[in-house]
């Protein structure tokens, strides 16, 4: 079993943060992909690699990334039986978009963890689960 | 012409929001309808919900209402040609929850206003631009 | 029918940010038009404006633009029976201004979005319902 | 000589608010008289009241009185010579609102002080400057 | 294999905030158990807690719950491999406590998620990534 | 008559806002002193201070200028019958420390503006009372 | 020797929570005074308290409480060379006050901890010191 | 008797602002030790510095240097029966991570104070009160 990590971009903006993440992961051994879209604008196309993913059982879980009003974390999360990280690339100036990572209605369960290395550290921690299965 | 604003609500328990704004734009003249539908978990359902509103003429804007991380706004404006107001029903103390609402990318561009009956003026404003024509 | 959006600004320091807007429109085929005028120190002269676009069909919404304590946007939609969208040119450090644009009375209803391209497209749209009429 | 300071209130829902200050006021010895205007719908109406106290030299200060978005008390510092005492009626929980009262342009001054009773201080000190004049 | 939540409680304080996620996990059909111990206090004995966890295979996540300032959420996942969901007990006038669970080093990375409801439905998630193993 | 409005600063280090406020001051023809006393480790010196204007009836007003936890202000207030203008040298990022400067007990009342051209205005406005007397 | 730990409040609004302190302090043994003195408006008579604490070998460290702007305990820490722990008596809603408690100029340096029993346990730490002395 | 004053860092990315303080210290002479150990990795390390200080008559209290989420002050101050000084290096657009130091349950009391000289003034206002003993 070769595990997979698909890291969802909201846009190619946060594209340096993404592969920040992606090295990270393959310094712990961990493969990743990377993809882009827009839950604002291309849910459906959102929906389409959700599905591609939860139908992959080597994807145990997906880190989102999405600065400002964060609703790819939400709609992904929405959408998955898997657990969801999310990881929005805040700056201490921009910390106010935080509450739109975290204040999430009841059944909606995004997973909230800041800076790219902890993302990884993360979803690394999910994957290692699965050594010993 | 007999316009129609949708109220489309995330959540039923902003059940009563929605109605206070649709008494108040039934004051005002102005024919509304509810609907309810979470950006979050129901996005299929969401998107043909627009779609709807969309292929209507005699719909010329929606209000949107979603507490705490306000993705039903940003969903139904980036899949939408026309203007939509956005009504997060805060309170003094969930102000926090403001940022999820204003804090868009570019192309994607809702329209905040606070309090119901403002909500209902927003939209009663659009609606008055259509009485001449 | 040839559509015109004022661009209001409170103060010429915010005139680049006005044109920015101004681009944006233009690039949307839709024509606008810049005025400076302070709430705060001419409201007389504000009024003069507003009434100059309320009596214009052409005009259908106005954008106003107001850092700091944002009286403007209040003072043109107390004053005009058009949709106003208000755009508080912010920062991430002048974040805690965002509430004078929101904090309205009941009756007092300006529309409030955050970029000039958010902006520019939020009037682009309630002008392209107009292109049927 | 009897001096005069006029409260005015951007809406009846402060006359209590009101009120307290005119009774400090009447206990510290100073006449006071209470004056409801809305900057935002009505400020044509507020330019003639502050005609009337800038022409009355009996009138030494105002006392402004708005909570939400506080377009008062900088419309009335804009169009008077005389020296603006802001009180906007906060609680905790609104205190969010306070950045309305103080974030000021250039050349536009009103000064901020919090509590009906520190209003009615305030109001007094300038007062007292007269008595030996 | 049988799994098993631990839910860690820095308190018995928020017992009852324990109890309601114990029970959302059982509607699950996930089996949890309680323990309480201060991370600020008994930090030797919350690392062998921590131990007796991280032997157990049948554990694959652990629930942290704790107010104000949250180092039990920080002291878990820096000395387990396993993923830890932290889910502060935060009300809306508490929020500003919610930096101490986000705000973390490199190389600890707890995951934040609100509310009882969903901390249970985030743990489910992870659990149910093994049911096909 | 020839008015004086001494400029008192809890540091030195805000020499260059209190000289900016100074030359405002003369630009609008008034007379100011600049004084340096920190409220915190010389609040005998500073009651001295301002005894020495008390007695001076060319002292209508004083400024106080304190960063930081702002006691200088109070101080000075609690201690003078004359209205005090209180103007904390407050940048975007400091401004959590305008709390210092409004949150008063009753019985203490500052005037607080921001920006060193409005608190020249605000004590040019108070001067300018005494034109006629 | 018997030590005193002195309790000064800036108003006797605080004197329950004062109590609660002297209570703590009384259950570990601690004998205290409650002193009740504003810095805003009576500070010669605050020195006269600190002198006299300042001259008395038993005390080893005071206590200030004061709400809203902070200035009594930067005022006792200035004038005395003990450590001085500042309690200020917040809520989760009056947090914004937090700021005049540790926002201090350099060689002023009160020790801020929160909740009368921590202000308690503090003092007593530092009285605990001398048991072998 | 020779006192010294531990320096418990929690990163070495801190290093600079400890020596500052060290530096401080040193100018009041007081001898002082840097120690480099993070309370959520390596708590058991930690307990044992605590327990070498804790053993140390000369040492009277300790100064805790943590950013981000502040759990080694409360660790430090949890395991020990001396005064801690916590002294978070925050920064203006850090000044969140403040809640993290002073958001503490009953019993765990860290004393905060910000800035490195404050920080080393407090330090040897404790160790000058032992100059006597």
């Amino acid at each position: 079993m070769k595990l997979l990590v698909p890291i969802i971009l909201g846009s190619d903006k946060d594209g340096e943060f993404g592969k920040k993440i992606k090295n990270r992961l393959s310094f712990f051994g961990v493969d990743s992909i990377i993809r882009v879209c827009s839950a604002h604008k291309s849910c459906l196309n959102l929906l389409k690699i959700i599905k591609e993913y939860e139908d992959d059982d080597n994807v145990k879980t997906m880190i989102t990334i999405a600065g400002k009003s964060n609703a790819l974390s939400a709609l992904v999360d929405g959408n998955s039986a898997k657990p969801i990280i999310s990881c929005p690339p805040l700056s201490d100036v921009t910390m106010h978009d935080l509450y739109s990572s975290v204040s999430m209605p009841s059944g909606v369960a995004p997973l909230t963890v800041l800076g790219y290395e902890n993302a990884a550290i993360s979803a690394s921690k999910i994957c290692s689960l699965f050594e010993k299965c």
